[in-house]
């Protein structure tokens, strides 16, 4: 469940009039999954993303497989985020009404795909066609096994900062193809106090504004660390923007951003413990509201949500 | 979750695809909600349905507040064909980018209308605007509370078939306002033994054909008990189709069509268990494939899918 700047209010006004009971929804609205008492010690976690041709997708860039797989992927990025384990989805898909099943098909596959990887079963679903656009979502139910589910409202003053993987450009292909978190977030949280994790949906300003907001906290992040990706290069120079103003806010990377118990985090920068997916220590989180962006040269500057928005 | 005739093959293309295993999906696509387990004894029940400008409602006969209402009461009326309690539900906007804040939280607040008077409260969502029409979904997650979920496929020849509430004219407004029969289901399931039940999203021709199909049974009809509207009337002296027809095939009744054992069928017939929701014996199930529909003067006639459908 991404929070887009401008959404923060309508789910604030959800939040304000739905009074829900803790014992029921120990977490409700607000972070990456809510988590549900089922009775007795059964608790599940759910989420729902909705995928929007023309905001999430452009058909004449992705493939109907591609657009199947993403839908599943970014609510299994939510589960990383909680360092859930995916349990099932259910999925839908609303179809234009000038596209025929075979189509449908394709998109029925990606998400498939997705499912098969993570071995997250799709158990049900709703097709319907219509006269509008394309648009497919899944809600994704998981189970906090093992580790309890990670919030984004337990990051603490001292705490170090990290991201999985590399930042920025994600437009230029990797939104559809990324490779949900789920496992590392997993053993991540197995190997060292997480106290507070996010995906990366929005991006990185506007995510950790999120975790420091739900916190009560600020952070410090190190400009000369951040790990930029080739493809944030490559954005840059077509657009004339900094690879790191691309890495800082382009949104959709779907990597973990993650505050680590300082004792913890100290172990993780001597291991290596995701193999192949880089895992990097940005910055620290520190008392007080302000989210800043340290340069090079120590100069310190605001680091607003500069991801994408909705109501702008 | 609906299913319509055209999407029927999607559906099955998606259970051969899948191979789902039973002791971790007792229940999966085809049904009105897929059951999951959660480990343990601890089981869940899930649908998702998605509400589609111009196939699903009309803007201009409809306000937000409606189809945030029906959009809620559609996923508890599968809850309600399980005979399930529902437990809480995630909720999704694809909001037109001409439409603002105010206009969302309209659509909200219809569906706190139905989320509150079912105690089903959202527990999360996401909005996001985009170029195309509105859609709004739920995904409900339910409990098989006290009673075990009802299926489609356990229709028996000998069963006496039952709706509640009166069928057809559904167009003229009731899609907008029904009050889903989540209590009226539980109620029934706990006095008699339910072999099969369904709610009426398609059409009664259709969804008596879904439970006929999944049984492996057919059905007779009795065309002169059939309980119609007083909007199936209405509509038919618009059109000209008769208010058999409308009651028949139109769709979004939202009502329960149930098989009952016939000696628990008897016991119904004599109570009046649902107050001032009327419930009518309308036929029998009978062994063979064949749904027939059997006129006041005996005759017999197909009674063929006539709801709506898609990919036609």
């Amino acid at each position: 469940m991404n929070e887009m700047k401008g959404e923060w209010k309508l789910i604030e006004w959800i939040r304000k009039r739905t009074q829900l009971n803790p014992a029921m929804v120990p977490i409700g609205p607000g972070d990456d999954m809510a988590l549900v008492s089922l009775g007795g010690d059964s608790q599940c976690l759910v989420t729902v993303d909705v995928l929007l041709e023309g905001t999430h997708f452009d058909l004449a860039k992705a493939t109907p497989r591609q657009v199947g797989y993403k839908a599943m992927a970014v609510s299994l990025s939510d589960a990383a985020a909680m360092a859930a384990k995916p349990l099932c989805a259910v999925a839908w898909v609303g179809l234009p009404d000038n596209r025929d099943m075979a189509f449908a098909e394709k998109i029925c596959l990606g998400m498939s795909d997705a499912a098969e990887r993570f071995a997250c079963p799709i158990v049900g679903g709703d097709i319907t066609s219509w006269k509008g656009g394309l648009t497919v979502g899944t809600t994704l139910i998981a189970r906090p096994a093992g580790v309890k589910p990670i919030r984004r409202n337990g990051a603490k003053a001292g705490d170090l900062v990290f991201v999985t993987g590399d930042l920025g450009g994600s437009v230029l292909g990797r939104h559809l193809t990324f490779s949900p978190r789920v496992g590392e977030a997993r053993q991540l949280a197995a190997i060292a106090t997480l106290h507070a994790m996010i995906d990366l949906s929005d991006g990185l300003s506007t995510d950790l504004g999120h975790i420091c907001r739900e916190s009560g906290v600020g952070a410090e992040i190190q400009a000369d660390v951040i790990p930029i990706s080739a493809n944030a290069v490559r954005l840059s120079k077509a657009d004339g923007r900094t690879p790191l103003e691309h890495a800082l806010n382009d949104g959709e990377d779907f990597e973990l951003l993650l505050a680590v118990e300082p004792v913890d985090a100290q172990d993780l920068l001597k291991q290596n413990p995701l193999g192949d997916v880089r895992l990097t220590c940005i910055g620290k989180i520190v008392e007080g509201r302000e989210v800043t962006l340290v340069g090079p040269d120590g100069s310190k500057s605001p680091l607003p949500p500069g991801g994408y928005e909705h109501f702008r």
